[in-house]
């Protein structure tokens, strides 16, 4: 796909979305004037003004970068959207198709019929088609293919053959070789003769006659180095490459702490087959950070804020349920000592603080060592350590703020041994909270399991019937 | 600094931390014996092994890049860290300072003489030393100022007047500048004066004879025209520019919006005074995501995993105290409904229920919400719709599964009329729940603070009290 040069917004995204908004909304005032006066003369006025209101909008998106039409195609509602969607030139439909969040494109693309799509999709490079074409209908794929050389056609099938998280899926196939026994000067005039250069090419590939890498050859060593020397003299022989099955959040991060901005893709025999781009690699960290915070409270990622009741329903579905079934738990632990609230009901009145405190200070916790696992702070060597450390915060908490709420239970309900107890089960809950807070994410993790996930449910789940139970014992065994 | 070329590690990220935690663990081994067996023989060889084990290490490390020493010393307790510290070659220290996060940069400041620090600090440029200033010792800072030119010192006096939220704090000096009225060929020829260019150079800056910047010549264009060819030629002529003193995370978001490497920095005449590069902004995206996850559970982001217990104690403190405070208004709400428990003690055990789910329901809501916030997806225009949503979401959850707990609840307490009441009140603590994941994150942000900050502590807070009152309200009025 041709680059669009971006040029610097006279308003911000914030600005530019409320303009949309309120065109939008003239649009849609006209329209139901026009619905409620059905007088003939009425009608062809308003939908002159209705049809104005289009055009201004039209002419706004027109200016804008695929990018920002695509921001703004994710803060409208459905109706709206779809109203935008509509009014964009059809030769920019795949960039913005690529831009947009995996929801908000189920509703674009669902909006199309398949000449359309056809046609959106035509202009785009073989990894972009690759990106879009699972959520495209199975014949619109079967054509596009049909429309690609052999090579174009290989390459869409080699991305479609990796997972999501795979290198392998994000490399794009723009690159630009060269050999390693000519001089600066010839590569100079090699790249003249191309009409133009892929985005972030900050350098060029050094391949064999096999196509095996041999090193690669940033432009800033072209440029200032004398055209006479040979590319073999200038290049880095030794450079950071991936292969295309290995994880794609590794080599994002491997982007992030050498700051790279493009690298060679190589398969087993070192063969250059892609290339990976910051720009990709900067969506992917976003990703990821995302699906942390929307997984750690038992969200998927596929909702957008528009989204159907019926959508949103089903993506807090899952976790919700789990979380019935973790309160219903609590419940009956209480339950178990009915006789006991009976006899002393301030107990009822003080069980949540303690199953809430735990509660808040196990997400604490929990938040800290997830964080740290997404980063790969925590190996083997170091859990005990840790677990240590968080129980030490957990007990000094405990004491502390347990001993503040024990005084205060003592002072109003006058009875000093509630208040021990209110503290030793406050100090109790809280060293749960911390032993749960690093043992949950690590378990998950030795079992292969996302760490993130629902963590926050799991921890208001112990440290609530964890939290009753020790309460209540206590006060079953020393007060009653 | 010079930049160092990043190499194709041989290991993963784990891998070497894994294998430097083992070799410093034998160390320590060897030192624990050595302390225990005093004599003389013994001891010289235990030295002997001690110093092999060091020499090992120290090797390991030599070849890593800086940013991969950062991540070592992230995930090392002190002691370990600072042994690892110390076995770094001096010239580098700089370079790893800048890498790792604040909180363990000052654990290895602390560790620092003056004049160690001074010799780490003497090769950094002027926008690297103003990221350290902060937290270096102010004798150390002056006698630095000493040692620079008068342009570097004016930079570094320029950066530090920015609040580190803004772009000017962000930037760098190193800038390429050209003329417009030059042909590419004497822009290539200037540019192989030079020894090297700096990293991340995408595009050269067009400039006047007052440094106003006219337009920006993209190393591809470069490349690919014809030498004789005039820079106002090829040149893009209205680039993305940004002023020192704007946000800097909506610099990152046009960064990843719009596939940037570089832009230059402006001032309010139009004079070229900086440059960003995507290596700071992919940092700030990665900063920015964490700080949200970490303040919605009411951490600040200073907290190193393994900070010492009293500096994690000071870190999660505050919302500790507010959510005791919370925890005790929902505790006296239950107390004013003392009388209903006392008589129906079932009511004691299915409080929870109604509170729990509505928080993990409110929760969800705030982190889809806090979330669309940072991608700036929601304006003045949207937030009336958004609140239909999410009361429609909450009100279905609420019928769906407040129906479910009801029929639970009258099976097990054969009441019909306590089974509608939890019905009922789990319905309406899920609509509350809806409304306040709204409306936090939203009232936050009108106020001008951050939507995110202890967003999941509050939430919380208003559906146990809530959920509370709901529940016993009705069952009071309903049930005796």
């Amino acid at each position: 796909m041709t680059e669009v040069e971006a040029k610097k917004p006279q308003e911000s995204l914030q600005d530019r979305l409320a303009q949309v908004v309120e065109l939008l909304h003239r649009h849609r005032l006209v329209e139901d004037l026009a619905h409620r006066q059905e007088g003939q003369h009425q009608e062809r006025v308003e939908n002159l003004v209705h049809r104005q209101n289009l055009v201004e909008l039209q002419r706004k998106l027109e200016v804008l970068h695929p990018a920002d039409v695509a921001h703004i195609l994710e803060a409208l509602p459905l109706d709206d959207r779809l109203t935008v969607w509509q009014l964009v030139k059809s030769e920019r439909d795949g960039d913005i198709l690529l831009e947009v969040s995996d929801a908000v494109r189920e509703t674009l693309i669902a909006d199309m019929d398949d000449h359309e799509i056809l046609a959106a999709a035509k202009d785009l490079d073989a990894d972009e088609l690759a990106d879009l074409a699972a959520e495209l209908p199975r014949d619109v794929v079967h054509e596009l293919m049909e429309t690609l050389d052999a090579q174009q056609r290989e390459r869409v099938r080699s991305a479609l053959s990796y997972e999501e998280d795979q290198v392998g899926a994000l490399m794009d196939f723009e690159m630009v070789t060269i050999r390693e026994d000519v001089s600066l000067e010839v590569v100079l005039r090699y790249l003249r003769r191309l009409k133009e250069l892929p985005g972030h090419t900050d350098k060029l590939f050094v391949v064999d006659y096999d196509g095996v890498l041999k090193g690669v050859l940033p432009i800033k060593r072209l440029l200032v180095n004398d055209p006479e020397k040979q590319v073999a003299e200038v290049m880095a022989s030794d450079p950071v490459t991936f292969h295309p099955d290995e994880d794609a959040y590794e080599a994002a991060q491997a982007f992030e702490r050498y700051d790279l901005v493009s690298t060679p893709v190589v398969d087993k025999s070192g063969k250059l087959i892609g290339r990976l781009t910051i720009d990709e690699m900067v969506d992917l960290i976003r990703e990821e950070s995302e699906s942390e915070v929307l997984s750690m409270a038992g969200l998927r990622e596929e909702e957008d804020i528009f989204a159907s009741v019926w959508k949103s329903l089903r993506n807090r579905w899952a976790w919700l349920a789990v979380n019935l079934v973790t309160a219903f738990v609590a419940s009956r632990v209480i339950g178990l000592f009915d006789g006991s609230i009976e006899k002393l009901v301030a107990l009822a009145a003080l069980m949540p603080i303690v199953a809430g405190i735990g509660g808040n200070s196990g997400n604490q916790t929990i938040t800290m060592i997830v964080r740290a696992m997404a980063l790969d702070q925590i190996g083997t060597g170091n859990s005990t350590r840790l677990l240590r450390k968080e129980a030490g915060v957990g007990l000094l908490n405990g004491l502390i703020w347990g001993g503040v709420i024990g005084l205060v239970v003592y002072w109003l309900y006058d009875s000093w041994s509630l208040g021990l107890v209110m503290t030793a089960a406050m100090t109790l809950n809280l060293l749960l909270a911390a032993l749960m807070g690093v043992l949950i994410p690590m378990t998950l993790a030795r079992l292969g399991r996302d760490p993130a996930l629902g963590s926050s449910v799991m921890i208001t789940a112990m440290t609530d019937s964890g939290g009753f139970f020790i309460f209540l014992g206590l006060a079953t065994v020393f007060l009653l």
